[in-house]
């Protein structure tokens, strides 16, 4: 298979679930207003890499694609809480996200925080009830969960989050800039892939090798997207470019200069193909997904 | 045993194990500030009602006080989330809060957003540990977990905010009121007393009436609270009093009249003592617990 049609068809998958996911809480009229505006955000045309990468490993590794289907999507979820409390006006104060309006431009500040809450919530309710119909599973499942929660949390995405904050408008070194985007934009990507490892019990040499691999896409996610803020067109981007410059922010385009940056990138693509060398031809759609990450446009 | 001296002495149980576990996350130099935002507004003199109440359902159960601890902390790490965001300008807008400044009034709006993200963040991460941690107990762990979840999630808490906010200046009706403080107060409450019932193996029988004593206790609180509003002194209560009125907020005491709320809440209190009854002398703190929501002065 072509690696578009099979992202394409992860992708669907993914969407698939999530709008019955909603379309099933939707019906359910005194909440409306607050999972309306849960939805419109996680249904909001996002490429869906981390759960997409979810369904993947699974697959990789001969396991059930609906068996890690609510960790794919938790995931997912977890990502669009961040990113609609990331765009609120004390935070980055962004307008556009994905080229439409962001939650708190459509439904005010107040429900943006609290459907941003209802969504981090959503994701830890989605992973107990999984656990508890794990059967002999439930162990896997839970230890599945932990590391979930562990990448979203105070010394995961949340940290990264903070760390960025307070890099703002100073430059930072080389190993702090690293550790930032380890955490707020690495961390979620890599329990997207270590996690439904875990869960379909695979062995202790696959999860390290999967995780050096996800070190390195997360790693080279990042590089890229600075690189796209350079040299990006707005209309791909869905979001104004230059933002970085223009926030004096630390970027690997800013330490390194624009070609720094690209040779670093390619550096960091070589590395998490080099790490899948164990899985052999069923790593394809993830060394595709390396390349992917490397060429995007936006 | 002495109700204050009991009520006392579970409330050191709950703040010595907070104490003791954000004391170990800030040894951890890499979050510090956020744990520190976080710390701040989890260990500034809470009453800690909802986990005292869990502790003593334990009790009464003769159920473990260690083992629902992590249970009744996460509850009250959930509690002090929402009260955070709740108090954010988006929001509440309130510069005090038990007598101290607000999280954003020292920390900044994007910290206090950041700090409440990983207060709920880390919630479930405890709950998550301490069901894996289960054993045979796993799955009573695990439904305990879905309960909290639930109470706090989009059909609960969260559901309960948005529909406060959706009726403020404009009258509701005493049924739209009742829905609104039992999902935004009292699920919460609700769920530190079932959870912990759960927990330890109670009889669905034993369930049914404690979640008829937590209804009604949960009701009562709010009837309280809207009475204290009226006749409370700001010095006691840490907060601006006549806010509701100021807000055009429909409470009970604007619905009712402040006779009519009282005897409302003397007629919940029995309500809620009533529905204990089949656990006789063993109930007595909870029994108490009812008079000290009646009469409480702050």
């Amino acid at each position: 298979m072509n690696y578009n049609d099979e992202f394409k068809s992860l992708q669907a998958l993914v969407d698939d679930y999530l709008k019955a996911y909603f379309d099933a809480l939707l019906r359910n009229i005194q909440e409306k207003s607050l999972v309306q505006s849960m939805a419109y955000s996680a249904m909001s045309g996002g490429k869906r890499i981390r759960p997409v990468l979810s369904l993947a490993t699974a697959k990789m590794l001969n396991g059930s694609v609906e068996k890690v289907m609510p960790i794919a999507a938790s995931i997912e979820l977890i990502h669009t809480y961040s990113l609609i409390h990331d765009d609120l006006p004390a935070m980055d104060n962004d307008d556009l996200r994905r080229g439409r309006p962001t939650n708190h431009m459509v439904y005010g500040e107040a429900m943006a925080i609290l459907a941003g809450d209802a969504l981090l919530n959503e994701a830890f309710e989605l992973l107990f009830k999984t656990s508890l119909n794990s059967g002999a599973g439930m162990e896997q499942a839970l230890k599945a969960s932990i590391i979930v929660a562990e990448a979203a949390g105070r010394s995961g995405m949340i940290c990264g989050q903070v760390l960025d904050g307070e890099s703002e408008g100073r430059e930072i070194s080389a190993e702090a800039l690293k550790q930032i985007h380890q955490k707020k934009t690495g961390a979620l990507i890599k329990a997207g892939i270590v996690a439904p490892s875990i869960l379909i019990g695979a062995s202790d040499e696959e999860v390290d090798v999967l995780s050096q691999y996800a070190d390195a896409i997360g790693l080279a996610f990042q590089i890229k997207d600075d690189i796209l803020d350079v040299v990006g067109s707005a209309d791909e981007l869905g979001k104004p470019i230059g933002s970085d410059t223009k926030n004096l922010k630390t970027t690997y385009a800013s330490l390194y200069g624009l070609d720094g940056a690209k040779s670093m990138l390619s550096e960091t693509t070589n590395k998490a193909i080099n790490a899948l060398e164990r899985f052999g031809d069923r790593a394809w759609f993830l060394k595709e997904t390396a390349f992917y990450i490397a060429n995007r446009s936006h």
